[in-house]
């Protein structure tokens, strides 16, 4: 018997069903497959989401991980996956490297394509995948899953509204500490050849997002230093490897407009844990998230009453907040995974409503482009422009 | 086709299963129903955990129920599912006035029960139903579910193994606003008929359970006040309804062995959503905790160096933490309905290996004994004893 | 050549003087010293203050403290002190059983008395002080400095123009740490016979006068706990002495009007080293203010736009917030002694204008009831009504 | 009759007195008058500090500055002041612009100088008053207070002691809103020719004075971005005055030895008053300090026990602090003001050791050539080395 299974068989007929092949089922594929789990039982959807296979490369692992996440099976054969019509989106979750060649491929399929950041390792990949998508036309999701906490949707809705008026400033760090310790063994995460880069394609991807989701601002030139504090590390055979990505990236940025904004991810800020910080600052008021505390956001209005101004701690779980209603009643926290969920409901509605989804390919091509630019810019140590 | 399902079906049979029936279907049944479709996705535990049948009292509003929570079936015959040997445990989730009936059914039907707080509706039912479980020699628990967050747990250790040195007071509140509002109508929560009490029965029950989780004190006499600010509310056809609950209960407590502590429960505290937050003093250092910071805990140590001591704030999501590595990666935050997860976990745990679960109905005596004593106290203006 | 001091001397003569004469000069000298030496420096005020004289037991301790203080002499004769007509303030700063007898004398030699809190060691004494201020027709008050931050200040004004509409609850706690450590020795802190009590007259003091400030709020009758957790301590010659006084102590409060309360004071909650914490529950709105963070005050709205609603920390060093455009630009904090000399700026005032100032005597005595009223409580076990 | 005198004429001749002659008493000048009428009531000094005379361009004004300083007279005549020999320390608190010529006239007449921050407009005019300080064999201190608050004293001792290890990044921003509103007038502060930059000298020179106090780091070079949001304000008269200065600065930084740091400071980000905050992360902790709550230091230090690590709050206000006994019992808070008087205090006492005082003029070269690089990098849009 399978879990949270048996029967409800008659009921569920009544919605059309989406099946999904998710392809890799790292951490990723935890949180994706918590997702396709969770959908419908907190939010009444046009479709119930099926996991339905998952794509390993080892059979017994990919089986071990299909049991443990909820599919139905597992399967090494991708081709199959790709060529069976009742599977209609691909869930894109596998390392980095990998993420352009199984997107392309789920695309030449026809099938929708829900894909893990970074998009693709070079802006030349994610533009053909931007462009493929567009051809084929389906539709796409990039998982930028931080745009989807209640705080931030609601951050995002406060600026689209006026609250804070003209946008001037952002300040966006994302902290961890977990390579502080110079005894921490090399991984994939620390070899450019797998990741591209290291705290900055990680970490920084999801502030540009961020920044683009709340603010709409467009980055138009970007300046930077990195830095690697731990240039060895061991290799887990008794030697040592190579560490050739960065532990720190900062970067400032020009925004389309004259807003100016600061960037820096880093692996080695001690306390830090996973301290994505986002704070805006308009003409009328400022913003400040924090993943740290998800459920919570900040808010400064200048149109509070003079001598009661102060920044507001906001905690985004009561029934007028975004998405908030679906789970507990007010005051009740949410979590991490929660963000996937919404995610994932946001996608099937514009499946189904037709409506544009965001972020899309073409905005991984955006978030791509700041972050190969800035990339240039350390290296060459002058400010480069974010091309188009 | 059922939610989260398909196949999986050869290997979930490597586990013997653990069918359970829950009884009710409301805001606690949608917690409830999360952690049965979770806890084995993200725990290995010795048992697969079946969500098998909700019984309601509305076939259609059940069925409803069962397929949105992701339950196999769902019926109006409860004698049916209690004499169904299938089933293994009954999770009793109703209103309060019904906890009593519906686990002493269970019971008698020797079936293990997990029953929602409060256990029942006065000292005497409570102590029925701990004799019979144990007379039955079944396993039974109370879903107080904030003693099983990292940080609670946490704490429970800390205390434990001595951080604190001899607990000397605590502070505690559990602070709500939304009968702040005079508009807010009347319901079952403003009901002594269907309560028992207000906000003291619904939250300082919760403080009294962290109580004796967190520092193993027990009470040994209390005072209290009570008031109830809006003595009418609409009853919801264009008439008022008298309110005959608190609005707000506090009360002092002094434990045996000497330490004291103030308690206050209120629906009435405008900002505070959710504000369950417990603060220890122990001779050596300081805990606090808040439910609307879940993942966090606040230490405080007179064992670190002397120009160096602060409250430190633990971001309770590290490998090292109860319960965290088996959700994500350090730093990433669960919310509210994961300590029902973990509750479950234990559960099923102590199912299998025959170790103590607590709180059981034992406790739910305890937790009963200084619920009623303050009552009293409220109503006669003196200290009363709370009776072991 | 004294302190901060050479010429002025013709300008100065432009403002009346008013010449002070301090009794007493240890921690509570310091403070009021500075208000004396500070207070027209930074405020325009009708009076330039004069801290003429200090009267000590010692004369060469009285001589070095008005030396560091910027008092312009020391004596040890009270009596001359009090009959010298130049002399038109006395402020009684020396330990609390002295208070009553040093400012009996100084009423009925006409004199404008501060008197250091407590009033009194009991509510006959407060009551002969206040009537005897009254008959002699001279101003007096009470130094309960912590009414005078601009947050406190602040609180009152909102709490007053009804920004919180009724007041329902208050929640207060002033929790410090420094006899945590049972090798602490004993001191006059310690012992009932110079005290009265422990933790409770000098903590809960501030908290009773707070509440009375900030809300208007009288006593009606209280029920209370108190505990020592070191009944024994070094007495500083190889010795053990008695602690006769509480080292905590725990009161409920109801207030005329039907609002409630809960105060607490401690000395052994550690990591709270000035933790006087004060949180007021209204049916609009709440406030929360700590004196461990003075500058800020809290404050929640219902009033809030309703997504937008949460705590917002005002910095109350704001040119619109009370006294501080009179200290240093927005955004520059003050300390603890700034409240003093608001205290001393507000008393110089309401002698020049004659307007009422607050608090006074009466105040004193209505303080003094409820601490009495609690330490009965706390002895009989019962409700206790505050006398009027 | 002068503020806070008469006597004490004996006692105080035991101490060798310390004339000072502050020239300019606005904004600075209330701060460092405070210092000097302070120092010597809370702290054992080696000197009689005696506030002397002002120097002022209108002498009523100089009068009144006097008067309220409590400055023993006023004069506008700088040259005769410089030629008493009565006079020992020369205190320049005048605009930006002057500083070189008033504190290279008082080097001239071997007096030693106390200048206010900027130490001039440009790195050549630092040179030369560093250079002649030297010469003439006086000693000098540049007036940037924030090195000397409790806890950043403590956070210097911090670093020096090995608590964090190596440095490895910054991350300092000053932010403040005052120019958010368009509406404000244009003023000095908004000048090139009175100020050379708007934000960042006033605010990053703060923060590069800190991060060299705090962290021992040398800048090695910087890149910039600036932008002015508001480019004319009201004049006062009816029209509008051209902005040319930045409303915000931002830049990055290496340091010598491999560190990298971000820097921002801005008055137009709503809701932060003076938002001074420095966070540093070294190998093995982290530290961060904000002067909105000046009185606490947060710490994070990975040699906690593992399950307990967390940023604890330490409030630097205890016995064994720095500064913090010379003022009030172990948890009372001090005040902007107070850094003035810690910075006076130890310049009095290296005077007297002749042990070096930090920040000197050599500091004020150092802190120029990061600000002009960082603006030259700005304008040019390149990394520009600052120069040794």
């Amino acid at each position: 018997m399978s879990l949270s299974s048996q029967s409800n068989a008659g009921r569920a007929g009544d919605l059309p069903v989406l099946q999904v092949a998710m392809v890799g089922h790292a951490f990723m594929g935890r949180a994706h497959g918590n997702a396709y789990r969770q959908a419908n039982h907190f939010f009444d959807l046009p479709f119930q989401v099926v996991p339905a296979v998952i794509v390993g490369r080892d059979q017994a692992r990919a089986d071990a991980a299909a049991h443990k996440l909820g599919f139905a099976r597992a399967t090494t054969d991708l081709a199959a996956v790709l060529a069976d019509p009742a599977i209609q989106i691909v869930d894109v979750a596998t390392p980095n490297d990998s993420h352009y060649e199984i997107a392309m491929a789920a695309l030449r399929a026809k099938k929708h394509v829900l894909c893990e950041k970074p998009l693709a390792m070079t802006v030349a990949q994610c533009k053909e995948m931007a462009a493929l998508a567009k051809k084929q036309k389906v539709r796409v999701g990039l998982w930028h899953n931080y745009r989807r906490a209640p705080a931030t949707r609601l951050a995002a809705q406060m600026v689209a509204r006026g609250d804070l008026g003209a946008i001037r400033q952002v300040r966006a760090v994302y902290l961890q500490d977990w390579l502080s310790d110079g005894s921490v063994p090399a991984s994939w995460r620390t070899s450019k050849k797998t990741c591209g880069s290291g705290a900055h394609g990680d970490l920084n991807a999801h502030l540009i997002d961020l920044t683009r989701a709340l603010t709409g601002l467009e980055f138009e030139s970007v300046c930077a230093v990195q830095q690697t504090f731990t240039k060895e590390r061991p290799d887990g055979n008794g030697g040592k490897a190579k560490v050739d990505v960065d532990d720190a990236f900062c970067f400032l940025a020009k925004f389309k407009g004259g807003a100016i904004g600061t960037y820096e991810a880093t692996r080695t800020a001690p306390g830090r844990k996973n301290h994505n910080c986002i704070e805006i600052s308009g003409e009328k008021g400022s913003l400040r998230w924090n993943l740290e505390r998800l459920n919570e956001l900040e808010f400064f209005s200048f149109a509070d009453a003079r001598d009661g101004q102060g920044f507001r701690t906001i905690l985004c779980m009561d029934s007028v907040h975004p998405y908030a209603p679906n789970w507990w009643p007010d005051g009740h926290m949410i979590g991490y995974e929660h963000t996937f969920v919404h995610h994932l409901v946001d996608f099937v509605r514009a499946l189904h409503s037709g409506e544009p989804f965001a972020p899309d390919f073409a905005d991984g091509v955006a978030v791509q482009c700041v972050l190969e630019a800035a990339l240039q810019a350390a290296k060459k140590g002058t400010w480069v422009k974010v091309p188009k």
